[in-house]
């Protein structure tokens, strides 16, 4: 079968591979549609690895997909062959200590699309758990589906922060993580959401938005203008999107008395905090790894109308111009913010 | 001074009265230019009382109230003359144990605008303490600051709902305090809205809202609307705001496992509640007395648009008229959601 | 395989009985020590029939078990041949949405022991997941190994009311279920539980425990003993663990402001409930079912020495006399708490 | 009046220092019985300051505070004349933001009793607003009523925490603060804590609780000791007690995935974190400053006997030598946990 496969650093290549297709009674096999390109993805592309995470032999990329169901297997009685779905790309173990706790997206022993030695999803096919599998709402495209994966953390970031209704957030970073949790924190109780970033193209996709306040932090100072925005208590929730250390320097000063800090950029090294500023407001910190039961409530806000992604998908490739889509989202142009790959849906369909 | 007064049931009249308007260093003076007409107004009207609460001498009617402070205190710093404010009418002893512990809406000493012996605000001028005065952003009108107090009950009602991001809700019940619970609901992070009435121009006031569903239970069985929309799970929490003990039954049943009733409407007797069947779902039962630390968040959400009341103000007296205001709101009709009093604002404002 | 079958209501037998006994690889077989006999196995055996559970074919009684694991399957590794465990007696689908939520109590699809259909584990040898199986330490003997399932469902109360360190908690009816959550609400950060019986017995079996207060209903009155005992305030929790509707009148004054009641006992038919007088309170109500990720945490409070269940662990009968035990348990004799039954460990153990 | 001065670092004195003793009507006035010697009072007579407070005018030192009501204001109504007494020490502003959202102890405002430039209470009387003076049990000595500051950070820490029932927790630090911490922990829902420090003799005060496994870090490493400890899953909480940047190398390698950091002690400067590490574990990080409506729940356990606080109470000296108690205290020996001061209790008592 075709798929998209990472060599090693810098050699990706649209190839066949053998890939298994085996059906178990409560797998569903789906004929893909929509991929997005992840911030991941292109990270293994220019650097083969992340963290620990090395790929030692090829892996075919991709993990943000939706498709059309094709076959279920015997004991499969959520879904049926021509259901439009998205996938959950992460399988636990169905007995470990972390699953039954409901939070199996800790559970070590979890397999991941696109984190090796797994392969992902740049494939025309796959096979997968009916229970990771969800239908997509009548009024939900294939691509917002496949941009579900990552509104999903935004929307595992809100649901940590356990906002209360009317808080005001900031959200620090406006690329794809940082704008699906401005969305998410919209959807989650935010009354307003203050979106610092320095690339205005990025905050320009929210000019439209009455609810979120754009700060670009090159011209303007973001302790000043959240401090401005609440009456000088500061903001109830932040949410570190940026993944740079600098972002933590004063980050707590934006903060209100009782404040929630949630850490959902991956800064590359250790980053220095003032524990004492952080218990003087008596700071909460959250923190995020993925998401677990999310993507059902990402499909119902996203066909309520509640957030509304389309602008947020940038550009849309063809699977044959895969590689080249790649390229394009390694070049980091300022106004992408989602690039998606599209498979040829052909007579089959 | 003038005010509406509430002789005893049935006999409301506008007359003169006299009111202290003495200050404290941490008041402030305020103008009154809109006060709406609450259901337990109209209430005390009708029937001389609510419960335990029995109106035993003349009292000012009124508590959702905004206007324009015209004198603060000497130690007030967050308000000035010309502020346009709205006013939390229930006050606190300062140092109870309910207070310190953040539920002053549960202090026994509370003081609250229109509940006997207390008056009302339903006069030119009031005397408030400052930190329960809440400065109106520029865009929110006196009518908006007026009708935060409703909406805050619903605030409030979300906040003990603690709804996580992409919940379904059900609304039982589409008066003011049901409409104003499923636009909170919303804010506070629902996905979806089931609004559940039988007066169809209630539900009517929400047709244009695609992320609320209305169901007109005269024709339609509720319990299987929750069911479809949510592929059989049942909803995650369920506002019971129509006060009706007849909507209590089966009201466990729109319910999905771990879901949360939150007991907004008050009935008038007590209601037989199936314990078991709570049980085996582990439904968690939150209740909501007025509110507490809600009013900025509610003028938060008008402010950014997140939370649109306009369509809910439904028609507005003057102050001289304001018997007939109380008549009409009496009269229930099926297109009234809030009625508001306006004062005149002369060559003295 | 012997076992202790109920035919029908009334009608226990010790007798053979064809019990599947093949392993999954994730499977552990087990000899059984000590099974003890819960109220609800008396309930089967004195009406036949639990509510909507009705046994319509012979079933094997019990699923309060330990014993000792005899056989592991290829893939278990938490576990070996000659550990002592106890295990929980209800296994989930494992890829329910209930299971991967972490509310795998609730799932539809639970198989529990002595649930009809489903056979209990009154029988020499049974075969559990290993999930479900947990590891004794070595200072918890099998009787008490075989009684944390009851005090798994104290413990699940207790978490569900959120202790916060200093509660007062009452916990109302001192049957087993009303002491393991005594037991529960102090290891679980209570200062002082009400204990409120009607039998002098049951409630003496705490008199040295000096953070309990017992109360004898027949000559005390509960409301005034909690307002005396509280400053007037109101107790923090209030546990329903008598499942006797009377107990339900008044509940609500027990409470402090901002007080939960958790629903533990379960009360036969419908109870009234004030909702004006819980609303009053802004009373949150939280219910049980069973339990969920609490077995380790009930042996770790044993081990350390936080919860002694031993003295509640009235009488011992051998299992050739369960039948025996089963009428004992059902006289209900006031000093008894919990009754077990014990397994002959011969030359192979 | 006689009070304990600290002139400037290093020059303690007890000299006549003129106190204002006027009281409110809802104040009480109190004769000091016990004081303890915190490890702040200690700081500031060392280095005199702490962080941003500076002892720039002589200051009465101490804030942990037990004594006889001798009078009480004209609107007291819960205490009364020769009442036993605990009083909290900071006092924050009635109408505060961060009052009235119950989270007094986070206002800007907040005056405490020997953190400059307020006095602490090393005197004879003092006047103390009944809000936050506390009765003692009778069963509650001063001794122990002086202790319940100190329990008051750990308990706080403890519902910050949130425990679950059964939680294994690690504190760090057996010093004052964490001893207090240990003991809250365990009455607050732990089953076990592991009790790391490297002074024997601040370990061997738990050597008699079961619940308590104490760790020399100076010979055993402490993530081997909790791995084994935990079969593997780490520990649900970690309180960092011990103030020491060193203590947070490795430290959310303690932790079970979803596990909670608690940040208790203040280390000096800033801390590297690692963020990846935390988020992959989605740890929760709280955070304490002082502590808020805890003082009922420290003296309702101490009373029950939940918490035994006798055994940290290491030596007494008579307000006469405060000087000399301060001196020992600051020679910091290893089996000192808490120094206390009393005053002659003559025949005016």
């Amino acid at each position: 079968m075709k798929a998209l496969v990472l060599e090693k650093a810098h050699e990706l290549r649209l190839r066949d591979v053998e890939l298994p297709l085996d059906m178990g009674p409560r797998d569903v096999k789906i004929r893909m549609h929509t991929v997005g390109v992840c911030g991941s993805d292109v990270h293994y592309y220019q650097h083969g690895g992340i963290g620990p995470y090395v790929v030692e032999d090829p892996m075919v990329l991709g993990h943000e997909a939706s498709g059309t169901v094709v076959e279920v297997g015997a004991e499969v009685t959520n879904l049926k062959p021509g259901d439009r779905v998205c996938m959950e790309p992460g399988i636990p173990a169905a007995d470990s200590r972390a699953t039954l706790e409901g939070i199996y997206n800790l559970d070590p022993a979890v397999r991941f699309w696109a984190t090796p030695p797994i392969h992902g999803c740049l494939t025309p096919y796959v096979v997968h758990p009916a229970a990771f599998t969800f239908r997509l709402p009548d009024n939900v495209s294939f691509g917002e589906g496949a941009i579900v994966e990552p509104l999903s953390i935004g929307l595992q970031a809100a649901k940590k922060a356990a906002l209360k209704p009317g808080d005001v957030a900031v959200v620090v970073g406006a690329g794809t993580i940082g704008a699906m949790t401005a969305l998410a924190a919209l959807a989650g109780g935010a009354a307003r959401v203050i979106l610092a970033d320095l690339v205005p193209e990025k905050l320009a996709l929210f000019d439209s938005n009455p609810a979120v306040t754009t700060v670009d932090v090159r011209g303007t100072d973001l302790a000043e203008a959240v401090k401005s925005l609440t009456d000088g208590w500061g903001a109830n929730v932040v949410f570190e999107a940026s993944g740079s250390a600098r972002a933590f320097e004063g980050i707590v000063d934006l903060l209100c008395p009782g404040g929630c800090l949630v850490l959902v950029g991956m800064p590359g090294g250790k980053v220095p905090m003032d524990i004492v500023a952080i218990q003087s407001k008596e700071v909460r910190i959250e923190s995020v790894f993925r998401y677990a039961n999310i993507f059902p409530r990402a499909l119902a806000l996203i066909a309520s109308g509640q957030v509304d992604v389309k602008p947020f998908i940038s550009r849309t490739f063809a699977f044959t111009d895969g590689v080249r889509a790649f390229e394009e989202a390694a070049a980091g142009r300022a106004g992408d913010v989602k690039i998606q790959i599209e498979f040829p849906q052909g007579a089959e369909a």
